[in-house]
């Protein structure tokens, strides 16, 4: 039995038993338990974090759930093996050890997870929609035609050809105005947060932000200082008098947005409300970070609305794509169209972080933009996912009798889902996981600590086809009927 | 005839006409004035960026000897055809058009570069010397062996597999006492600078540096908005007293060091420098950051000291090592040991900063460490650079009686040359571009702006061979005497 360091903030808005279960569960990983070591005590580990051994035996329920641990009886806890160095997904927002073919060979690079879990909580697609042969043909093309200078360094910018693609794209997918001189290559739209951040907030800047909203770009904002102030977000965007009184008062350097499809949300702003924050911006002398991941997947009859960049005739919006999201998130590859007056200091962030982005992979998705490979690869998905969204809609509506709400999205890979009064968005989380199923509870997003809402789960198919999309949402319904009838008990604990 | 925003800062390290030159340079690159298109007038330049007319002639001349512009007799000067989207090479360090084979087709990935060049700026090995057809079947491999997998996303602290096999690498190769959960794989080695200040400093932080040092690192540390606190290089490394005063007085939270053949000193610390660093980190309750860049090259009958890391009993050092270096600068894959205490904080960083690294050069470089083809790799490279060492420090011999000192390193990819009283590196490096041959002054690593140095020139014979490297030195020597005959005059303008 060893001794490991756990450290639990009282602070963050992830419940304690959550930190516990994270903190032990990166144990595991690690390797400071192997398969068949006992874990400590419930007693031990509540002495250990600081917190009362309710907690200490939630935590490892989870754990026991998620096949980290086997609890004996009458002896403690023991690691199960073959856990170790086992990866958890990291959906850019939440990591969950998530559904996936259960394969043996760690060495292979293969992943080790319990089978039967339905992860509902992945904002990626799963491998198996990955166009490996395709890109491995493009890879081996590139190595054949540029050998060595494919590994050289690359422009902080991004390699010049592959601009010029990506330029292309942004005017004829999306309806953006742009040129190669205004596309920086990033790794990833994580990054592309980050740089944008590095290139213009400062200690005790403000951001304004959706609230809920993606919290990697929180932990950027954060990170640099600055401030975050939530502005809440309506069924068709931002509500735009709180947004008026922020920028009236506050002076924001930064608003941080994600208009289609938002993050966890959903929702879709109106145009008029994306024209009222243009102007805000003009008048106020701020910028907008605008995260666009999900656009491309529309399935309803109504399409996306434009993005913000494209009306964006201030030269106003840094837009922010990642390219990898719905083609292959392991690529790390993305594409902001950055306003001219930005151009020098973002290539500058650019340089002091990691100098510039994999040439390789850069060359490869040049050809795939090229030759409409990216194209047809989202006609393939749009009409894969059209399917499951369909499944997801109609067996979340079976969830309506049990006072659940929600607002068919019309496009991108989640649901969000309201909870009927009383039900908390992280209690259904667990009770979840007892039926196998892994969601995000809105606690996850929150922005606003004074006001912390928990009164949703953003609920995805992204890793999963219609018939388990349809049994996920159908065993959510049992979770929540339990908890029904636990009520009056403190439920799971 | 356009527009161009042309930026200049009086304050800069760097002088107005390389300022210039550097604007101008990048507008050609990105289309601003295509081929045959008339620049600016010497008038007009010199009132848009407030600078003298002779500084805009002074930058124009740069161009032209670089090959951006043609001057024509009584009309004025023109962008040469071509030379759009042309990429200058990044020098992790500064960026100048090297020698490099002739080109022509841009949309193939290749470079256009003026012919003629000999690039001593370069920080890296010459594309020529990459393993390419050896990578390329072990990314096909990992393809066929791990299919979408290898595209999915990874863990914010590596591939796992990988990073048992760095932390092999570590010990075997480095001495250093770690294991696979010390390992943190990072995108290049500036982003592990990157990480580790975001992991440490904020703004009023300190952190003393070696002076000179490597300017990226600079950059993000001001980033941050820490303060950097020079302390003089000597022979055999950093000055002790002046690094006991600053620890005393100003109380740093950091050391950034590069103990083997620092950048750009080419200078080796003793161990009895590196121990009273370690000893001072204890005392002082600071971290420091090894960047360990050139270690694996050595070429005399002394092999390089030992690192820092594999010293540090007190586990007070974070050790960054780019793998892509000597290898292929383009990967953009390095790694880090990282201290037990910093271990949550270094992945969150990471996380939010770009999520993880490409999998699929990750497992790609994974076979190319466990089958010793990194080994292979740097004893061929070792064995060529020998070879150029031997010629560079030969012909280096020849320019003495000019008033040149230097140190033969014995290991590393540069000469750091002191030049004769009265002769700037950037006065030199202007000559040397008339004798068509860039180097890097010393003005261009200076740290400590009360005291701006610019004494020595770093000369680099990382893309070249032994006798293109004994050709440049002479070119060098010549550029020498151009100044010599030039005093008093004004030079080159």
């Amino acid at each position: 039995m060893r001794n490991v360091p756990i450290r639990i903030s009282a602070d963050s808005e992830t419940p304690l038993y959550l930190q516990l279960a994270d903190a032990l569960r990166r144990a595991i990983r690690e390797g400071a338990y192997p398969g068949g070591e006992k874990l400590p005590s419930i007693r031990r580990i509540a002495d250990e974090a600081g917190v009362n051994p309710a907690t200490a035996v939630s935590a490892y329920r989870i754990l026991e759930r998620e096949g980290w641990v086997e609890a004996r009886a009458g002896s403690g806890v023991y690691a199960r093996s073959g856990m170790r160095g086992r990866t958890e997904h990291a959906d850019h927002d939440y990591g969950d050890p998530g559904r996936r073919p259960a394969l043996s060979d760690l060495a292979s690079g293969k992943v080790l997870v319990p089978p039967g879990v339905l992860d509902m909580a992945a904002g990626a697609p799963s491998p198996a929609l990955f166009p490996v042969s395709r890109f491995k043909e493009l890879l081996d093309e590139v190595l054949d035609r540029d050998g060595g200078w494919a590994f050289g360094y690359q422009e902080s910018a991004g390699w010049p050809p592959f601009r010029e693609a990506v330029a292309e794209y942004m005017r004829d997918a999306h309806g953006i105005d742009c040129e190669a001189a205004d596309i920086r290559i990033v790794s990833g739209a994580q990054q592309g947060i980050d740089l944008a951040a590095k290139a213009l907030l400062g200690p005790r800047d403000s951001v304004a932000t959706e609230s809920p909203t993606y919290r990697g770009a929180l932990s950027v904002f954060w990170s640099r200082g600055a401030e975050t102030i939530p502005v809440p977000i309506e069924g068709d965007g931002p509500a735009i008098d709180a947004m008026e009184r922020i920028v009236r008062e506050r002076k924001p350097r930064l608003a941080y947005v994600i208009p289609r499809y938002q993050n966890p949300t959903t929702v879709c702003w109106t145009e008029t409300k994306m024209r009222g924050l243009l102007e805000m911006a003009e008048r106020g002398d701020f910028y907008v970070l605008e995260d666009d991941l999900l656009s491309d997947l529309s399935y309803g009859p109504r399409p996306a609305p434009s993005s913000l960049k494209a009306m964006d005739s201030g030269d106003r919006v840094i837009y922010v794509r990642g390219f990898s999201k719905v083609l292959m998130p392991g690529l790390r590859l993305g594409a902001v169209v950055i306003p001219k007056a930005l151009r020098e200091r973002f290539e500058a962030a650019k340089r002091a972080t990691d100098i510039s982005t994999d040439g390789l992979t850069q060359r490869a998705l040049d050809l795939y933009l090229r030759r409409g490979l990216h194209r047809d690869q989202l006609e393939r998905l749009g009409k894969h996912y059209a399917r499951v969204y369909e499944a997801a809609v109609a067996a979340a509506r079976k969830l309506e009798p049990l006072g659940v709400r929600f607002v068919p999205p019309g496009g991108g890979l989640h649901l969000w889902l309201e909870l009927p009064a009383g039900v908390s968005g992280t209690e259904l989380r667990t009770a979840c996981l007892g039926r196998s199923v892994s969601i995000v509870p809105e606690a996850v997003y929150g922005t606003d600590s004074e006001r912390p809402a928990d009164a949703h789960v953003r609920v995805s198919f992204a890793a999963l086809d219609a018939e388990e999309t349809a049994r996920g949402l159908a065993l959510i319904g049992q979770a929540l009927s339990d908890l029904g009838k636990k009520s009056g008990e403190r439920p799971l604990l």
